[in-house]
């Protein structure tokens, strides 16, 4: 079960290779999971508004074919793993048709606690609705 | 009266032309600030801290001669204009030997309530001592 | 004469005051000129193709009210100005509802020769192409 | 055998949680490439002068403290394997004063012909001179 995004290539992405710069997929990730949480039904600036930030602690990432300007990306987003104190999401990147596999990766993340920035359990309404979106589940 | 900051064209800063992206102009200048509040003896954090934030109103450059992936700029930043609701501070931009002015352009800046958000007159200390920076004082 | 484009304020482009960070406008006016090269038929890899690039000289951006995280943000991008060795680009940036200009700016470019990399006028057919577009023409 | 490097926390690095977003730890580590090719006697714009680019396959990144604007950051950066065809870089990032860990990963890279873009052995010359500074020779 994923959640589907698109962008294109800015011309600010590219480097002097003439391709996007690898950074930028992290960033990609970034809609896809933006966009993950809105479909979930609990846009990502809601959670922040409840007092908690899911920060990043571990990020990865296999880059097969290079995007180039103006390319559009098709992010697809899901959720890999989910409980209560940590999450992590899968990316696969490819290209508008779908028929090429880019790149895939990985982020893991931890709830904290807004505020006080401990670890804490994630809100029990964002988790639940999370869960049926893991994979497997 | 200026400050002097120096810094290395990052390869993430290069586009497709081979050449430093114009975006990055920006950030070098914010190098600039952060340095020439350090060298005036109040560092910007410790502004945010006061409950202050300086936001941009407007930005302009002039783009001479391209920077290249790599090659280290000599960032001159200076205080324009103050007043006690608004700052502009001016940015050149030079190669590593200062012969080469390849850059130049301001930033507008007005304080606010870091809370509110509210347009308000900047911290009467700090405020003091950025004026004999400015430009003919 | 203008063309519309959409983007959403990434996390990535906020920074710790809690908005988009300035330099982020720029390349939004970067995705303007894409789209509106798009919308005149000659997209901007072409017009790289053909041998030429389009520098930037010029930049300058009034920043009004400030977008948030996930903001939706409307574009609209116009030809200020034709020439045939330099062209000008205005933008405007509105919320999406497009009742309230966030802020405005503008962006001067040369041709230039893709391999010499010196200033050359432009390829007839793209600047042909672009006349039409010129604000009052 | 490590190279370091440092550069400090721009405010365009910020994000709304008030910390380094975590994609900057891609460019910082860049950096270290950067600087390791240059203590290597080979700078990174050499060897794209030769004909080859050194594009990345894989990266990966654990995060341990976040790092906040103006924070110094030092970067350690070393080779982790090196073969004909491909080179791993590892890189650590610390505080200031080298006594906090705070982030640590990898970037695996092949050599592509400049201009086919298609795989082949590294130049021999860049190859030997990074072969003493792999992990354990």
């Amino acid at each position: 079960m994923y959640v589907e995004s698109r962008t294109r290539v800015r011309y600010k992405e590219t480097d002097q290779m003439g391709i996007a710069h690898h950074s930028n997929y992290l960033v990609w990730f970034e809609i896809g999971r933006t966009d993950l949480c809105r479909a979930v039904g609990i846009p990502y600036a809601e959670i922040e508004r409840r007092g908690y930030i899911l920060v990043v602690t571990e990020i990865s990432c296999r880059f097969r074919t290079p995007f180039r300007y103006d390319d559009e990306i098709l992010i697809r987003t899901s959720v890999a793993e989910i409980a209560s104190r940590a999450m992590r999401f899968s990316y696969e990147l490819y290209d508008a048709e779908a028929t090429d596999l880019r790149a895939s990766g990985f982020s893991s993340h931890m709830w904290l606690d807004r505020e006080s920035r401990r670890p804490v359990r994630g809100d029990g309404e964002v988790v639940a609705a999370f869960r049926p979106w893991a994979d497997g589940c």
